[in-house]
């Protein structure tokens, strides 16, 4: 009997997800790496961020979601290179493993562009480490500014920057204002809700530059209404110990600069025969998604470039990546003899706060609660596990009838870590 | 008009907690300081430890549960010292606050007796942080096993050796061998539940020495169903690279040392006017709890070696804690004229995995399912809150029908902080 073809998907986020569901309980033996445990919901995590939402209820574990499929396994690893022609990946731990199939879906991460000194002092919104410690960082200022007694260290403290003006950025302003007038002020007699200020700073000319303008001004509007100060066509120089230093000189104090200004792939392997996309250094794939210069290699969602039919690449979303991953699947099952990869554009949505969102889907463009409606029907149907989903109505529920923000507890940084010998047991946290 | 006598209780644990909202509403100024924003109910905390519950779901932010009461507030803070002649807390970032009255409830933290080895190698469970890092590292090790090639390293990853036989360590281990054979093994084709071993050592004759005989036998029993591997009357000597060393000389190659085998008094300040109780450390509180040789000061809780009838000091568990609370506020607001304190003994539980626990009321004795439905509703009334107490029910029904331990992913640790210039944001990690 020949042994089964072995397909490595490297990275379990939407796209690598999609892709292994497809080929569960099909003649295949798959082997998902990631250095999480867990599928991530990623566009929820700006709800863990501002104290709605807890970990668990935007996560799902890998061996969770496939404990009923025998052949397709979880190996936790980070993967530090990629020998194309010998079909291995290498992790960091050392260990090789052999493929005959490779989907690189690693996602993305932070760009600064460059920018160190942002860098160094940002707050990201990318992973849920990143999402606990922005959490623990803004109820942190709460506490340092009701015990302060410096008005000017204390309005620093309640400055709150995030830079761009994308989905990420609105999103997470949004949730960070409700927080701020609707469940807070009873909370902090030591100072007024109008002593917080909440400052959204885009370098282009509007918001949501992906949608249609009149969707961009409904956004702007709504934001305005929440109290946040939107500062559009403004650009960040560079960050110091005060606070955003911005490109006309201008700077504004702040204890708290949190960035979604841009995003960049988590290309894996430094291989001299990977081909970079020209734009956003993407690993170029062709119309078939195959990784350009390898063999049974396949790129899908933000880490490739994957083409749409005019040859753009398409944006970095989850719905690309999804329907990239389940086409590779199927490339993978026909021997590659398919039609060439066609995204079916579903439309694009963003929320702004309790009760109004964005939603542009083909001609159609909906805002209000109508728009919101549509965002949570769709975020929920797209949450892995039904508990989570269960979890989270009765979250929303909760908010919705209370306003209440339930997760709101610093957790301190972990105690140093026991020394346990040996077998390193060290959460590898350096970067895929 | 005579300012509001000022009364500073530190510590949020049960008995600071129930005192201060004894005091809400009466003409006195309480302040509430404790380096958490939250109350950890305690009890709950291996639950967390064993996948079971989101943190969220057993701490309850002090801000919160005083809303509603003008008359009290929190201030984060770790306190340093105590001026019981001019009557001032010193907290570590220099402020210094004064009170009218002092209620010291700082609880109490692992106690290794002087024993650094194992101190440096082994994980505690009397904090969240401390609980968060036991279930990254309990979920860890099986994701290492999985990969482990070696069956020896193998074995020493799915060894988990538990110090101390008391209600933390009994329960504990009942819960982590539930995750482990009825959760785990559909997740992990790598290994069999066999390969898994969980240890209970005990360095007395017994479990849970404070309840009758008849309870700490039925416990033997149902952990050993469990597949517990229970020592008794086993020392514990040190800690290497390799795992446990005991009295006898035998070594326990394990990667997990978890340690419920001592708590100590969390003695805020080194004071030289503090009498120390001889067993445990305590402070030396009279029958007023009035802490010895200090005026207008309180001490309650663990912290403190509050007297029954005969003299000795009550046990460090929660219901003393509460009640001697809510005494020293009633007190304070009497001018201190009451009655000696008397601690009226509802009774002591413990649960050992999913239907099973021990309670004993006075001379009644309670074991098995109506034991355990006890332990439920007497453990889901003292819950703070509403909504957590709903989460909950909703939590153990899930499990309860599904098997199902839904917090699984494994949380990496922080990105380094990012400098965010002069007002320090770190949290302070130093013990109270």
């Amino acid at each position: 009997m020949r042994p089964l073809p072995r397909v490595v998907i490297v990275g379990a986020g939407f796209g690598g997800l999609q892709c292994a569901r497809k080929l569960a309980g099909e003649p295949v033996d798959v082997t998902i790496i990631d250095r999480q445990n867990y599928h991530l919901f990623t566009p929820l995590l700006y709800q863990v961020a501002s104290c709605l939402l807890n970990p668990s209820e935007i996560t799902a574990p890998v061996r969770k979601i496939f404990r009923d499929s025998k052949n397709v396994r979880y190996r936790q690893g980070d993967v530090v290179d990629v020998d194309f022609t010998k079909q291995q990946v290498r992790l960091a731990d050392g260990t090789t493993l052999e493929y005959d199939e490779l989907v690189l879906s690693t996602g993305s991460t932070n760009n600064y562009y460059g920018n160190h000194e942002v860098q160094r002092r940002a707050l990201g919104l990318k992973d849920l480490a990143q999402a606990l410690q922005l959490r623990n960082h803004v109820l942190e200022c709460f506490e340092k500014a009701a015990e302060a007694t410096d008005p000017k260290a204390r309005r620093r403290l309640l400055t709150f920057c995030i830079i761009g003006g994308g989905p990420t950025g609105v999103e997470f302003s949004g949730a960070l204002a409700e927080l701020v007038r609707l469940v807070l002020p009873h909370e902090y007699p030591e100072f007024r809700p109008s002593d917080v200020r909440i400052m959204l700073l885009e370098g282009g000319d509007r918001l949501i530059p992906l949608f249609k303008r009149r969707l961009s001004r409904y956004t702007l509007r709504e934001l305005q209404q929440l109290g946040v100060d939107v500062r559009t066509d403004t650009l960040v120089a560079s960050a110091d110990a005060r606070g955003v230093v911005l490109k006309d000189g201008a700077e504004i104090e702040t204890a708290s600069i949190v960035w979604t200004a841009g995003v960049q792939p988590a290309v894996v392997p430094h291989h001299p025969g990977l081909t970079r996309s020209s734009r956003h250094d993407r690993i170029a794939v062709d119309d078939h998604l195959r990784i350009l210069g390898a063999q049974h290699a396949w790129g899908i969602g933000d880490v490739a470039a994957a083409p749409d039919r005019r040859g753009q690449p398409l944006p970095m979303l989850s719905p690309p990546a999804m329907q990239e991953g389940r086409y590779v699947a199927r490339q993978i099952l026909n021997g590659g003899t398919r039609k060439r990869f066609h995204y079916f554009d579903k439309g694009i949505m963003a929320t702004i706060g309790r009760r109004a969102a964005v939603a542009q889907i083909g001609p159609i463009q909906l805002t209000g609660f109508l728009g919101w409606m549509t965002w949570l029907v769709v975020h929920l149907y797209y949450l892995i596990g039904f508990e989570n989903r269960l979890r989270v109505i009765l979250r929303w529920s909760w908010y919705y009838l209370r306003l209440d923000r339930p997760v709101r507890a610093i957790i301190e940084e972990r105690p140093p870590r026991p020394e346990l010998g040996s077998p390193g047991m060290g959460t590898g946290a350096a970067g895929l």
